[in-house]
């Protein structure tokens, strides 16, 4: 075993988590239960796991919540979390998105901080309406693009912050999976039901399921917003009623040219998240399935290899690892690292002090009305044959 | 060593080649010599290697030419050649582009079969001029899109004619460099000075010189015309004169979908050629930096690595290979297996036999049409803010 | 987001963790504690988390434990521990090797399951000593080979079972690192310096601290025991007191024939730990840098990528598994594998139940004594010029 | 295309090659014959293409030899060839092993440099008959041990001769294939049955066929000579009278270590060549079935990639190549290298003048020698249980 410092929970107490959805039968929710226990920063201590009571109960009983705590629906829990001295420090919105802005609203009017998955919530207007509380309401309020959390896109964007890359001339973003290929959605498969349900996911399928991913990564690594995009989305699935496959152009402020692709129905693709950018004096690439690497080239010279917790990595790095180089980590740890973060701002402001830098990477409502943009602009262009659409968040 | 059946040469004389630029400090022309002689079926016997006729002199001696083959410019040598008896069995073009056309009309009105390099020509008018005067002679002309003669590329080719993909639905293509990402044209280098002047590269810059074979190489594989295509470029080095760097959208017949990217200003990237397309029922990614590794999903299995020479590898990619798995062949194998084609092609006209299919697969006036075609379009959809141009070839 | 079935946590209470050593500065005690963490079954609550009392005290105290169960030694926790009527369910032992035979001692005494850090201890004399006991004791003994808790070796180790392979030929096991490829000890750096230290180490430098992974892993994989080696040991840093690169040749039951090779001095290595087995019918490999990959090649066909998740695993990889294919698992995964094994084996006794197949893969005192047989060998090997020597556990 | 600078043949006259075996059905014959014409260097004149007559005349009709050169025996050859004013400059020795000494002997005699294919012979006594031949005869004695000629074998050798990696530590070579996984010998098969004939192939099997391979790439890169080696050789198929795996240790002069593997049992390799170097300030890795790339790091930075061309190669790797960096150079690129530097050589000759370095790193007898030692240790060792055995060329 090698060396390494790693961390693991710390001084005081665990904060208090609170869950709407993630019950019986969901996915993202246990990814987040598993994210925010890694790092032993927070306690699950309260949920509406299920619109359906018995559902939520039986759920509930499963994570060991304290039945008082164990809600039917997200209003009572918010009414009642509120009330509580020893209240949620946050919930964590894990529902399909046509449920992100109503939960959302009722936390935010409770005064509880939110954490809620992407993509922010269904159209601009739930988007922008999301925005305007948040400000009003001053709470915390982060959304799970979990992907900044990997250490190696963490040393990225730190790279060309530092100008290693110089002026970023162009971005090739993709986003590939495969499990869509079929007509998944009328074999009663949840995740594929609601996913392909503009009701309940909104305008986008690829590109908001997947797509808003890869977007919001471009803009994290780069630093540099997008201003438009020219897009055609494609709906390869007889009878699917949202896209499934989006090959787009993009702008970007400064000049940067840019291109993204989003499919879910790409065989042989399983998770392929992936980010090149090119600038004046270097390059990088990044892959999802391989995520402890980082490919550096600067201009004429070797290309070099970044690992996570090896020679070379720096400080923003080092601040979203916890084992030494060559133990991998992976998504669980990509998407805890927001937990922790969102921990580290909280226990700032409990302490009255101003928060690390380092924990304010986490994406919030404003990443989140960029994402909502960004499927709004896509969905549009693609209805007027690909013209120039601005993201207008 | 393992063991294999190699195809080197074989009955019969070597055919005869002449050729037309090439000479010294010049690239594509030696590479041209190798793959002509790389089997064992061309002897280079005449050439105009030069159009400053000191350096034609010398460079056939070095290349020991008959000095009375080694000519001074290339009319002299159509003339010339076309009197002899033994005269060349064809002619190798491989000077800058601007010549392409008018060294092609040369030997066609002197009956001589043409192996031009790619791309065709400059404009539309030219590619025209030289497709009706193909047509009209009956000679072979054949364009050396080489990517084509790579095994495993031929074997993606078969594999998706004989529906191993299903129907296609989306393509991605690239072809990244980085050699030209400062102003290499302004310190004189010559293939840089060239190659972003207008005058003699035609109108386009990174889409001329490797974005058609990009665009080459997915019609290809997939067996479907681009129909039309967006395109963004940009000219990010001060002061080019033609794009560095394109990103576009393209719809194939049949509903395809499909992105290409071409940049010569991408550190780290050396010559990144890559093809992934995906259908109904599997997807294929080829990389040109490791040619003999073919990646095949069929939906729903296991991914598979067909290699050249390995297991699951057809007869359309045996055609193309001389060395036995795990020997890699490269660039100039798959430059030859033009050369190899075209002289099954010419052996089987000389024998007054039909051809055998295999050989047929070598680019001709066509491809080379569509080439120009291409670069038209984007330059065109670029102008008009990426708005969608046919492809007219 | 792809979908598939997440496992976190469940019914009941958690169970209760006790940690010797892990306080302040340590390592692999921080990876045991998110490892038990992860998958939700354990709960920290008591420790003796270092020899020194203060820093005993200060680490409990930051890792939340009770004032009441933060003991300043590990006698007094077990003899303090037994008396509890919510007394810890397993001990986890995290600290150097000389420790882990006095420590399980005292805890298999006081009638506490134990969970130890690899290797078992020192010697042979404690080797079957603590086997005597645990035999005697009937308790549970583990031994975190954590690298048995990758889902894809699980995947490797059910094929080969299968017949997948057919008769195991050869084995090719190697664990490499650089970390220790200068005299890092002599600079204090504390986890170089216990395991250069053979009072603390035992006799293996590099072949206990790495070597022991190796030789695990492929006796768990391939279910053949190694009857004797032949080893060829180096201290190649100058005053270094243990070997730390070792190449061996080794004999399987069955006929199969091997070679190990474990360097902590070999640049460019991290954790390159790689397993390579090949049998009459196929052969596998597999990295642990890239642990989510089994590469598969069956005789004469087209070799195959089985993914964690993915298309071809197996039951025993989806035991071991919680997120969908594509989005990587890493070493904490891996090792809370163990972790979440174990807490199945004791819920299963807690109810009387027979325990699930797949919860039993856990290296057990068997593995532990194996492996210090492994050592001595292989000490004695080197001592002998190479001579074979019988793996005597 | 990127640029380089391509060499292809040049001044001067073609070499005229001779050839023994490597008739209708042969394989290594045909990779000498692209080999030598690659680079425009060689013309073959001559040819005993086959021990059959018969055979013999029609392949070389095929290669269109003339018919007065196309001889019934190699003896008959050397004495024609050795009269003649344009006799073959050298003769390529492409047999079965068994004819290596007496056709070497045979054109040694007649004053004809020569190009033995490996292994040199059978045995140590012929092996040092030939080395003394040799040396008397003052001709040049090349072997194609043609691994060596790849550019980035060239690039690591010139990085450890200049102290890139400091003193050596460990070597780690091996050469897995799985082509004899089954009785392959048993259905005829020429290359298996020949290979598996003591008589014919000597006493080696996948050690005399593969293993010389990796043995002489690991001294040609290090500069070290092995000293001495443990073995354990198998005959995994049943009734196979050589070896088709081999597991070995090795010691080199100045205290390097080793292991050497070679198989031709392994499902899933193809031509699995690889090698590996650390020392004391750095590594190295190379693995043939991709060769263009060449993995280096230097202790405590950041791993680097060279690429053949790239930046960071050196002459040696300059010397060896042809095309720009990121298209392909292979197998028969690499062999033709050796072509290349004996033509060389022989000009060098030729002009009285004094060898280019570069042209010596050509492997001759001494290496052919060591080859033949190697095997002898090796079978000697496995014989006497793994004993170690010195390498005494």
């Amino acid at each position: 075993m090698t060396i390494g410092a790693v961390n693991d929970g710390g001084t005081a107490r665990r904060l208090r988590l609170g869950m709407v959805g993630g019950g019986e039968g969901a996915f993202i929710g246990a990814v987040h239960r598993i994210a925010a226990r890694l790092d032993d920063e927070w306690e699950l201590v309260a949920g509406a796991l299920s619109s359906e009571p018995e559902r939520a109960r039986r759920s509930g009983a499963m994570l060991r919540l304290d039945p008082a705590r164990s809600y039917s629906s997200f209003a009572e829990m918010a009414a009642a979390e509120a009330m509580r001295e020893d209240r949620i420090d946050a919930v964590a919105i894990v529902t399909p998105n046509h449920m992100h802005h109503p939960v959302a609203v009722a936390f935010l009017e409770a005064g509880i901080d939110v954490i809620s998955d992407k993509p922010l919530c269904r159209t601009m207007e739930e988007a922008r309406d999301l925005a305007a509380r948040v400000a009003a309401s001053g709470r915390l309020f982060a959304v799970t693009y979990n992907y900044t959390g990997y250490p190696m896109i963490r040393q990225a964007r730190e790279m060309i912050a530092a100008g290693e890359l110089g002026a970023i001339r162009s971005v090739q973003a993709e986003y590939a999976q495969d499990w869509l290929s079929t007509d998944l959605e009328s074999t009663g498969q949840k995740q594929a039901d609601w996913r392909t349900d503009p009701a309940r996911s909104g305008a986008g399928g690829a590109i908001g399921d997947i797509g808003t991913h890869a977007f919001n990564l471009a803009e994290f690594v780069t630093g540099l917003d997008c201003t438009e995009l020219a897009a055609e989305l494609s709906s390869f699935v007889a009878g699917r009623r949202v896209d499934d496959n989006a090959q787009m152009l993009l702008r970007y402020e400064g000049g940067a040219r840019g291109a993204l692709w989003a499919s879910q129905v790409s065989p042989g693709n399983e998770n392929g998240l992936t980010l090149r950018v090119y600038g004046e004096k270097g390059g990088l690439s990044w892959r999802q399935e391989h995520p402890n690497q980082l490919h550096f080239a600067r201009l004429g010279q070797k290309p070099e290899l970044l690992t996570r917790g090896g020679h070379g990595s720096g400080p923003a790095a080092a601040h979203a690892t916890r084992i030494p180089a060559g133990h991998p980590e992976g998504y669980l740890e990509g998407f805890a690292q927001l937990y922790r973060d969102i921990a580290g701002q909280l226990r700032a402001r409990h302490a009255g002090a101003a928060p690390d830098a380092a924990h304010m990477l986490v994406p919030g409502v404003r990443e989140g009305v960029r994402g909502i943009a960004f499927v709004t602009a896509a969905v549009a262009s693609s209805a007027a044959n690909a013209a120039w659409m601005p993201i207008q968040a």
